[in-house]
């Protein structure tokens, strides 16, 4: 029998809930908290962009562009490729503008990949990622990474493979851990692919915040890795822009053929005047401005770091992006939901429960701040994390 | 064996093309035509609207808005469901803000779908409908409308259903066909619907577009549809802003759950800037307006059909929407796209080939024209068409 209108969740859904960071930035609205929970970047972006969007918008450039975006946009993100991340594709046939990178990564997912095919994935993950490769009906496998570095164990990457292993996803500068991925990681991950055929996705949507000397690598530059790489990336983060849903992904000709198609049927075209302002802007905005973010997020992780470790907590101080695992074992809890409940409760700030970023219980003692926030709203939430003293 | 990196399309996407919509785009521009396939819709957008969102942009509302829209919208959207359609809606939890009334329909197929599922449409049809039916594992089943007014054989629906078939789409006005279902066929398909339990998706995305007297119709808001129905439609068309991705769904809650978790998964969620432009604008654009364009899309429709006419071609002079389906036999040709391209070549018009729109042979005499362009192109390409008198 067919099923009732009352029993309407698709099997490819049956698992999702509303997601953990969404849940408890509702939390933080009821209890007045500092929201340091969801990763929304309310900074300011930058002027010149918003001047040039704002342009294109008045200049009526409102038409569908091209299903893999305005020339314009891949023109600069082949630059910026080129010019950062020393990657060398052609705007024509190895890019597509994408509605974020979340968009990136369904239109990689839809288009490339079958249901039971397994995807590897490093623990902790971030949520998202894996929740899209379920309902694409493929099969994450988790690599877990070690506290406090982060590292892995090579052997896990053969232990998990199968006949049925068709990629692995690298997320560099990790969320939430932060974690940048080294050369010598890279490298035998790189191995790995090329050994047994894999494909390897990588998001690298917090590619420019990386400290304390760390070298953001993509791992399509290595030897061999490009033909098989698809990276994707955007522009949400590096420019304050979360809301207006703009990222790319960047492969070889024959992988992003079907991205693209995917992209044209579920998306038809990324915001067409926020492209063209974006095209604009990045001929303007040069790395003084990529510098000074740096900076900024630098010293608000160092800021909150020394306020938790002040406070009694535990930080696992990232090498990059904007998130910053904690330990908070301390409360006894061993419940992260729990604990990131008596913390926004008792001081006012919101996070995310730790488990929402692990399939094995490793996230149970943690919970993930962010602090892409303005630096005074950063201040206020080191200084209420005191009353844990 | 697994799969190799050179055999990487997904088997979902393996019968996807690039659309013959886009395809005939570029054949198009290539020869310097006038573009009358792709209903890009390049005329002036509301200059209220225009400024509203350079504002909002200005403004750096830049910033994730809820999965399902920011307040505004989605108390605007059940404003105008209220006032336009008859439809009364809980913005709070029956309206997901989408990425253009495409992305509300990957949501509704991946969020309440399973492959195998069976859905209902009517030939000829809006082909990205039905590549997103199949892209989603799902089997499309096929209604054919006889011209030369799209009337359908009730009986077909009995004949079509199985126990597989969980819904039916209805497209009114229609793409391509401009068809505007009236309350009989409205009526014997919510009948059909609530007979056998059935899910109904509109797809509403030109229902200001209706000319003769004709009335637009949401089938949700016939006795006994709404806890069933999935109304779709969007802004792309009536405000000329095809480019900016902004649509909706509009359904019971217990439906727009699953299709907004889809949505935050797949989407994270519509343009910010644009949606607050959007919610601005919606306050001081009234009805004058809609009539306006109403007037305007008419005019161009009478002046082209009367041009094909003339020429010897016989228009199927739509109720709706703004495309014409075009009896080409006269060539003799009795292929759809080297119809369209005869045309091309010949009159210097770019059109669609019908077969696009059917599973059937009944759209290779066919072509489409879409006359959503400024007045002196449809002049200019009503006068070229005439070569063939």
């Amino acid at each position: 029998m067919s099923k009732t209108t009352q029993d309407v969740r698709s099997e490819r859904i049956g698992f999702l809930e509303q997601s953990e960071i969404r849940a408890m930035t509702r939390e933080c609205t009821r209890l007045g908290g500092i929201n340091l929970g969801q990763g929304v970047c309310p900074l300011p972006s930058p002027p010149a962009l918003l001047e040039a969007a704002a342009q294109a918008v008045r200049e009526d450039l409102s038409t569908y562009s091209r299903f893999d975006g305005v020339d314009e946009v891949r023109q600069a993100v082949a630059e910026k490729l080129a010019h950062y991340n020393n990657l060398q594709v052609d705007p024509e046939t190895e890019i597509v503008t994408t509605i974020g990178s979340a968009g990136a990564f369904v239109c990689t997912l839809q288009g490339l990949f079958n249901p039971g095919d397994e995807i590897i994935v490093f623990e902790p993950f971030y949520g998202y990622h894996v929740n899209a490769i379920r309902v694409a009906g493929c099969v994450p496998k988790v690599v877990t990474m070690q506290a406090p570095d982060w590292t892995f164990d090579p052997e896990d990457l053969e232990r998990l493979r199968s006949d049925r292993t068709r990629a692995i996803l690298v997320n560099t500068p990790g969320n939430p851990s932060g974690k940048v991925f080294g050369r010598e990681e890279l490298t035998l991950i790189a191995d790995f692919c090329k050994a047994h055929d894999l494909l390897a996705i990588t998001d690298e949507i917090y590619e420019y915040l990386v400290y304390d000397g760390q070298e953001h690598i993509s791992l399509a530059t290595l030897p061999g890795m490009f033909e098989r790489t698809i990276t994707m990336s955007g522009f949400s983060k590096t420019f304050a822009i979360t809301g207006w849903r703009l990222g790319y992904v960047a492969a070889p000709a024959h992988l992003a053929e079907p991205i693209g198609l995917v992209n044209d049927l579920f998306y038809i075209c990324a915001p067409t005047p926020l492209q063209h302002g974006l095209a604009r802007a990045l001929k303007v905005i040069g790395d003084d401005y990529f510098d000074e973010i740096r900076t900024k997020y630098k010293a608000n992780r160092d800021l909150f770091c020394e306020a938790l470790t002040r406070a009694g907590l535990t930080p696992h101080v990232p090498e990059g992006s904007y998130y910053i695992l904690t330990d908070v074992s301390r409360f006894g809890l061993h419940d992260a939901r729990a604990s990131a409940m008596h913390i926004l409760e008792k001081a006012g700030v919101a996070s995310v429960a730790g488990s929402a970023f692990f399939a094995s219980d490793g996230g149970r003692d943690l919970v993930r701040f962010c602090v892409a926030q303005p630096r005074e709203v950063v201040e206020e939430a080191a200084e209420r994390m005191q009353v844990f003293r």
